[in-house]
């Protein structure tokens, strides 16, 4: 019920628009959605939880958290792996299931993303939601080792109340489809804190010109890295220009993004693409600190037979003479899926009344106007 | 109760004694208990279930299978990590936390063994376990990445019903202690199948002169892996002289190595001892085979202060140039460690009625003597 | 007697100053000479071949290439390794002694910086140097597999000539010293073009403040990566703003980056700086091109020891909560030396009279200003 | 002149057989040739240079050294790229060109096997020679970073004197063809020292059943590791039943192994072949010490547009689900070269009147004869 009302709330507010609606200037070109759903065949559920208030009591709340699910092909990922590669930036975090992914060059499921403590949870509720699902893998062995990644979101959430359950894995899987994907306080990044201000789950996606392709590539990131006085958006020391406190003063926090691309990479190809990803971040101020799990995962739609078992597959694969203009769609998407995911998100109170807000859009705008960073749009305010 | 008995069962069993009792020729001095308590502070504890008989009905068993709990510093592993290195020959397989590993260098926690659908269960207990012993670290935050790593036993165990609950993860970690590893159908390697016979855990130790330092090298294993075709023992073809069917035709299964060593060694020397285990492995005929997770750790009990946090750590570091001698330690360890896990498993009977029996020692031993590689010692029967 | 006079030549130049004396901003707080020589030991030396004009004759010339070698312990480098780690963010290029690196975690002796295709004239002059300066190992054995990195002059220079000689080696190796290093057009650097502007050495450093332990971190960087069109500086589009083409239009080209610190880290956390040299490039624009070798390596001259090869070395470790500030340091250290060797650098005629032409200084001013990034000093023209 | 002479004399050794002519037992079935050349389109040639006897006098000889080049596709070299993967075991070696096979899965040229202080020259003589072959790539531009490898012939040889020329790097690749390998004391592996005796250059193969896809996997090594102690020949220790000292008492050396195959891999999945080469080596008792630089890479001459450059690329994969009897038979072919070098090698006399006797052929039978493990074959005498 409660995740139904809050979905509602969010719906209201994207309607400000996105980072780009704010005349945050970006690089490249978006797809229809500048989303990872772009990628054909690309499908994003959530479940998020959101319960309570007041003093934490472990195992009672207040609960700011939840479960996103990253379905490469939909509903034939059941059956049809992807190619993908990945890569860590700064390993303080956990994606399961990457052991195989670089010894197989495939990924055999979905990539979930929830928080630190309900990695557990998520591994097991996404091995028993295949087996439900009936069918040639009915027992779930190909999803056995599944991937699972993390942030921590304890400061808002009662992170060692251990809340996320295998309802909120089938809800996040099931519900998982194309269109539009909802961002900012929504499911694995529901309580997370990237920069300083509210954070959580942001995406965007390019488009390549037709004579490099035409090939799309989107990222999803869930946000929750970083300190205030190193944000930068487009280039603009924002994070110094705007009063007050982070909601962190260390650099804790961690970042996951998946990137998706239609474009025929092998598995070597698409760690390469996965190293990108910090290049991005790197444009945003990051600079992978210590306590932080920045891992990044890779993967293509292309090549249906990926993960064929018998014969011989029929591959098609992107020449690296041709793949650096997916370099720079990789790098321009993880800039701007992060600045979207702190325009998306609201301000938050969370678990002992903390209070997390969401960064200011109209000092945003401010700022970059005075640095003549910004695109000539509209104003809008928050 | 069940595993209670179980237990008893095993004890009166590894009276027969272990590998080398039987005549089997290894490389190197073993340690007092050739085990891989023999490193210093290291502890190991199991929790076994065993449990029903008959037709496999997912969710209600038969259930053969359980937790190992490997501690490198005992008790004070919960506020001391150690330096260590992973190696994966063949990633088919799961070891969570790995990505921390690889970064900081440190393990933090306990190294836990399970079977491939429990890793959840068991990733989630770890860290609950660590909150419950209070203390400086209570909520649990420096155990949030736990290593957790796995084998499928789905031959003899219910494994898609989930059975591996948070208190079987407190019985291992609570009851793990020094002295005596028992070996074979226990803890995690319950339901393992290991080169065609049935496996499970087994351990082994090599004890340097002490001009190469004095150091001890540990190793334990939990086996599952292999094709009884493949299997060398001393250097022979034991698999295909030994008549009848493997219980496995493929080269499906795994292997789960944790090496530990009082040497000390930096994080990048650990991931080379990490790498050595391969090579035990291939002297007992194993090819790493597409769908075996191969994975293993290794850490050193050396340099308390490896995980310090503050200030600068004083450290001590053995020179690689004389590190050699450990590499044929970890070699000759593993490679007895493997025997040693299937002389003591015992024939199973698992789901469904299938039958695995465990490696005939007086055929072994007759074997060995045939090929001139039976050492001097009265032979036992099985 | 050419590279006599093309050194005062720079020397000449460099005296209107470096990118922040025009008002670049940059974070952080640089050493007394902004330069890798702020880490104390460290030593660099240039061996600078510029001669002849007009059209290409293989072998004949025009030669516009060196060498540049930086020593970790200077004289000292003979016989004391130094703890490193390395990273490659895109692998198209040479930097050859890696693989002993990465094994050893030491680095045995200097870094030697070239063309691409005098990689096998510098390796074997390197060792031949070695010999040649007698002493404990004056078989050269401990620099049997030095450090020889490369980027590709082709476009200035003779490449296939192979005009670097023993003699071009042994000058680099023995004229290294601490102290200013001269930048631009010189040694590895002096045929190199970095986003389509001339190129060359570059360097920086940071200081890190009393309470984060007073560390330094520089960085010597051989730039010739890029395309103008994505060259960023301070976070202003510069490559956009200034008119004409850029030297190269494709993104080949390649940088080579060397980071030292007196901190005393091992090999694992050295390679987590050399990770960070990704993003610091990319905060220029930096994609990490199909065709550009990035490839990094990181050295600490703490730990006096680190190469010991007989009893146990004692050590000192920077905890790795201690860490972050040397991964901004890193990070700010190498966007700076990037610009540093494009300001240094002097607009340059080499083979087939093909002009490469220098950064121009007042109008990146003139652009940073309207950008509201022109620190307050006062102009320089060029 | 003294080469021809050489191969001569080898040619007439190697009438004797090899290893499995002497009755020692391999698994695996080999192709046509037994080696790698068995592999369609793969040549190899030598360049061996044995002059001068005596005394060392660096600079002026003895000489026992030499190149050896093992061309994927043959001429078509020129042109076509091979997909590749590679893996250290341990990184005590040099094997340049790695970081650009790793990060393009592409080997654009030959395997060029050297001695240790020979690296440059052939490096150097690699490019020098693509460029005098002229055509589409005549710059050499896609042979800039040749895969040049080596191991220490520094007890035959006077590795300090540089006496590999650009002239023997032409001779080896211009000799190089298909057919049958001449092993033992030859190009590269001239003055190498195998487990304790004369080792050098050795080849093997394995054919896969047609029900497997038929496929080949040749091995060639330069096999240069090893004590004495530790050399198990079909998992017999023939090291320690052999009378009298091996040639090196330390765990020196190196061994660089190619392994070729023509089954349709990709580069993620032939770097799983290069790191089961470790497991045929500890079939012989290697350990991978820490002075050997163990070194492999694996190639398949599949996918002959593996390096185009435009448009899009259609391949063939083998599933991963059908490699694991490549992992086999590579673990074979690797384990069956090794012995063959040492059967293939003859005593030689070397710098400063230095012995290195060869693996007695007799005696060798005599000790796996006693140990049940002589395959049924007439004896041959040495």
């Amino acid at each position: 019920m409660r995740a139904a009302l809050v979905v509602l709330a969010l719906l209201a507010t994207q309607a400000e628009g996105r980072a780009r609606d704010l005349g945050v200037p970006f690089e490249g070109t978006p797809g229809p959605l500048n989303a990872i759903t772009d990628v054909d065949g690309v499908t994003v559920g959530h479940s998020t939880i959101i319960r309570g208030d007041g003093p934490l009591k472990v195992g009672q709340g207040p609960v700011r958290t939840g479960v996103t699910a990253v379905l490469p092909r939909g509903r034939d990922t059941l059956e049809r792996g992807v190619f993908a590669g990945w890569f860590s930036l700064n390993g303080a975090g956990e994606m399961t299931g990457t052991t195989w992914v670089e010894e197989s060059g495939i990924l055999d499921g979905p990539v979930m993303l929830t928080n630190t403590h309900s990695i557990g949870a998520v591994h097991q509720g996404t091995i028993a939601w295949r087996m439900r699902q009936g069918g040639p893998d009915d027992d779930g062995y190909f999803w056995s080792t599944p991937v699972v990644a993390e942030t921590w979101d304890g400061e808002l959430n009662d992170i060692n109340g251990f809340h996320v359950t295998e309802g909120n894995v089938s809800e996040a899987l099931s519900s998982a489809r194309s269109g539009r994907v909802i961002e900012g306080n929504v499911g694995g990044g529901t309580g997370m804190i990237c920069n300083g201000f509210k954070g959580g789950i942001g995406t965007a996606s390019r488009v390549l010109p037709g004579s490099a392709g035409g090939y799309t590539v989107g990222a999803l990131v869930q946000c929750n890295y970083g300190r205030k006085a190193d944000l930068r958006i487009a280039g603009v020391p924002v994070g110094r220009e705007i009063d007050g406190a982070g909601a962190r003063d260390e650099d804790s926090g961690s970042i996951i993004v998946v990137v998706a691309t239609d474009a025929p990479l092998l598995p070597h190809q698409l760690k390469r693409l996965a190293k990108r990803v910090s290049m991005g971040l790197a444009r945003n101020g990051a600079i992978g600190a210590n306590g932080s799990g920045d891992i990044f995962i890779a993967f293509s739609t292309a090549n249906p037979d990926a993960s064929k078992t018998k014969g011989t597959a029929s591959l098609t694969m992107l020449p690296n003479d041709r793949i650096s203009p997916l370099f720079a769609a990789t790098i321009q998407a993880v800039e701007e899926a992060v600045v979207n995911s702190m325009i998306a998100a609201e301000t938050m109170t969370g678990a002992n009344g903390v209070i997390v807000r969401a960064l200011p859009h109209a000092e945003l705008q401010r700022i970059l106007r005075r640095y003549g960073r910004l695109a000539e749009l509209p104003t809008t305010g928050r």
